[in-house]
């Protein structure tokens, strides 16, 4: 994956003086206006009644005898034979009191530090898809090949802050260690935040483990100063899975954030109208926010929203749809209405790096940014409604977020601003290209694309007449040769290495 | 152009039971979320005072005798010399005091009557290219054939409420009559609003008389209830043609709306700075408007914005860029400080319906529909920053539009919707898909796209795996097949008739 062969390659262009790819340089990005609101107060408090109506009659389904007793203990009520617990609004309202209303994750490079939560607004890499796409390689299933490069990609680009899990599975690997060898891959080729899987305990545990070897920290020092997220998705209508509780406990436990995120998509796992819908969202997404912080009070929690809708024909999930943008901007009320940390996604269920792929992504990122989405995940290469990490579509999505980064900078009005010396020296009919006011300032007066193209037709033509999907392409592959693997200290590598060769051989001979 | 044979192929369409392009239905559309504002009351305010710097210190260029002579009558400044007006704040304050702060604008069949001001929301045909392109037959310069398919494509789609002016230009046909046979198409393959061309006292006149004559109206009941608006773009900076200037005062005069744009590429004809920009289209946009309520007080009228940027490297024009989008927004609280209805443009540079497309106009469409343009034109069809009009950019921004429409509907939030019935029903872990309560709203709970494709993988590439662009194509022929001519009074066709007849000889006999 660390090709000692791209470094030549890109010095080789340095030195020929090629330029490198624009980017805007920003690590946090703060999103300076307020939240757009759809709706009403009113019609939060409906929706947060009904959620509590869910919660207190009819209950939830946690198959996790450790979370049944967590709940039992702190006296909820609990059916143990149908794993059910109902909680009522004090209890709801208690356990909340500890949640942190926004905190940090710092990576094994500090400078990667990460906030969420208030005004910050942070996009990760496609997490989960079974599959990979490219232009000229067509579609495969995940391997780690394209794992290394998909994660040196959200290295290379400064606009993304953090990696989901899994950018794809790497099928040619055991399904019960290949998390060692994509925690392994996350740290080495990159040094940022990434989330870890936690279909269990012991996945869980391996990614704090691993990355607090690479910080050279301690449990007890990882837990006062998180690194890491995992996303809980809920097997919605209001049935949490075993596995899924279980990994979520040992994260909290372990002081790691959590997002607890149901997958209510309407008229599927959920009710075919929004309200309904987020009715839902809100009833299961504050459960599991509860049980984290009876896990570890104060642990850092997120409130997740994946709330659109499925083609009613087929059944087929849609992202991008006038519900999912509506969803997207709700739900970030109703995570504020807790002061509480909101992550959303910029979905498509485009199966092509196309012109579908970009409207559907560009509504429910918009969605996502009016809704001031904390962490916005799956926000570079999702495709085929997250089954597939396109290449291609990564370019997309960089340059779409790149385009909101730029949008998230408030206008200035100043004297220099407002340019009334240039506006009284140019002629009436004349232009402003040679103005000393524009010659000072054009060089970065303007948000400069990696993938728009902005020649006349002719210009392009000539070119190749390359459409946006094929010339992403070359810079998919040009990041590549610019990206550069963040130094480790062999020592730490060496104990990285060490502790994935020794879990495998505990996983091997059947322990967790 | 109204050719029969459509008619009966959807006819024999209809017989076999396909099924028809969806469509939202919906006539007027409001935008019922408070506006985004960009821009502190504080920057307004200085945004404004430096544009009525620019009017008081630096003066305007018109390049019209009769709209120097209405400016000198009413008490401004004017220099005849170097056609040169000034106008101090008094003056623009107290012009303003007669404009609409809402009108309509009634087409020959009155349904498509539309509202131009508080919360509505109008999406226009592109308007001017001299190209026009689909995948089958290529770029070809415009010509009267395909302007009748592009213009019956907006009569066919709800989302379309108005036409632009020409939507592109018959370069077959003389060049100073050719305005005739645009207006006649217009008015016989469509029964909508549309732009005129007011280059000029004669063409604006002719359409106006068209209009009258398909109304069966005097020019006096069209002034009291008008059909037509205009755009006027100024030569930045600072400068308003004469031709142009006449055709607005003679739209003014009958009572027809008028636009007023500015033509502000930020870096070449206005500052490179945002704020300065705003200030610079802000004093141009008040000067063409003072003057339309010079030649009729009370005259419809609409501030217009054109602020994007261009690429420094080429001078070339950029078009859905993060600047751009600001513009869209921040305009729209210029305009209704003054309680004008505003226009606002989603453009893109993209030379291919591509995905450049999609997410260039979508950035400039939010601005457009969170910035509440009433007026939101070259909204369908717009390629290669307007020099192109494009069939399948066409039919996907219909689809983009409709995105937006179905957006705009506000969420409910009562028993129905909260579904509290039906979540207690489905058990944990099961779906929603048979219960009642999505049984009965299924069919229209959720937005149905005309060109989005949510098949899986599989099912899409044995349909022949084709990208979004590709399947535009076969939507735009469907929808002409699909298309109905709406009907006309015989003797109304035979008077627009011999009107263009016999203005077609004044004009080849030397008359303008």
């Amino acid at each position: 994956m660390a090709d000692p062969r791209r470094r030549r390659s890109a010095d080789r262009s340095a030195a020929r003086g090629e330029s490198r790819i624009p980017q805007l340089g920003q690590r946090s990005v703060r999103n300076p206006y307020p939240p757009m609101r759809l709706l009403s107060d009113d019609q939060i408090e409906a929706i947060h009644e009904a959620s509590l109506h869910i919660l207190e009659n009819f209950g939830i389904e946690l198959m996790s005898p450790r979370g049944l007793d967590l709940f039992a203990r702190a006296g909820a009520k609990v059916d143990r034979t149908s794993q059910t617990v109902w909680l009522d609004r004090g209890f709801v309202a208690e356990a909340l009191k500890t949640t942190p209303e926004s905190f940090a994750l710092t990576p094994r490079n500090a400078q990667n530090r990460v906030e969420i939560g208030g005004d910050r607004i942070n996009f990760t890499l496609v997490a989960g898809p079974p599959n990979v796409h490219d232009m000229e390689r067509g579609r495969r299933s995940g391997n780690m090949r394209d794992y290394g490069d998909l994660v040196s990609l959200a290295q290379h680009f400064d606009c993304i802050t953090m990696l989901g899990n899994q950018v794809c599975a790497p099928v040619e690997l055991p399904a019960n260690s290949r998390h060692l060898d994509t925690y392994r891959a996350n740290l080495t080729l990159t040094d940022k935040s990434f989330h870890v899987s936690a279909i269990g305990r012991g996945r869980a545990l391996d990614g704090v483990r691993m990355m607090a070897i690479a910080r050279g920290f301690t449990l007890e020092e990882m837990a006062a100063d998180p690194s890491l997220t995992t996303i809980i998705s809920v097997n919605s209508p209001r049935r949490f899975d075993g596995e899924m509780a279980e990994g979520m406990m040992t994260m909290s436990e372990h002081g790691q954030a959590v997002c607890v995120t149901p997958f209510t998509l309407m008229g599927a796992m959920s009710p075919v109208t929004l309200a309904g819908a987020l009715a839902q969202q809100n009833a299961e997404a504050l459960f599991g926010i509860v049980l984290t912080q009876l896990a570890r009070p104060g642990a850092p929690v997120i409130y997740g929203a994946f709330t659109s809708n499925v083609d009613m024909r087929s059944g087929a999930p849609a992202f991008g749809t006038p519900e999912n943008t509506k969803a997207n901007i709700a739900s970030g009320q109703l995570a504020r209405r807790y002061a509480l940390p909101y992550r959303t996604t910029p979905g498509s269920a485009s199966n092509a790096a196309d012109a579908q792929g970009a409207w559907e992504t560009m509504m429910a990122l918009w969605g996502a940014v009016l809704g001031h989405g904390n962490l916005v995940y799956h926000a570079a290469g999702w495709q085929e409604g997250g089954l597939t990490a396109s290449f291609e579509k990564f370019v997309m999505d960089v340059e779409m977020i790149q385009h909101m980064i730029a949008f998230l900078t408030p206008i200035a009005v100043d004297e220099g601003e407002l340019a009334l010396d240039a506006l009284g020296r140019v002629p009436t009919g004349g232009h402003f290209f040679g103005d000393p006011h524009t010659l000072e300032r054009y060089s970065t007066a303007f948000y400069q694309p990696i993938l728009s193209n902005w020649q006349n037709f002719e210009a392009w033509q000539e070119a190749g007449a390359l459409d946006a999907t094929q010339r992403a392409t070359g810079i998919w592959k040009k990041a590549l040769t610019e990206y550069r693997q963040p130094p480790m200290d062999p020592a730490v590598r060496e104990e990285l290495d060490a502790y994935v060769e020794r879990r495998k051989e505990e996983i091997g001979a059947g322990e967790p």
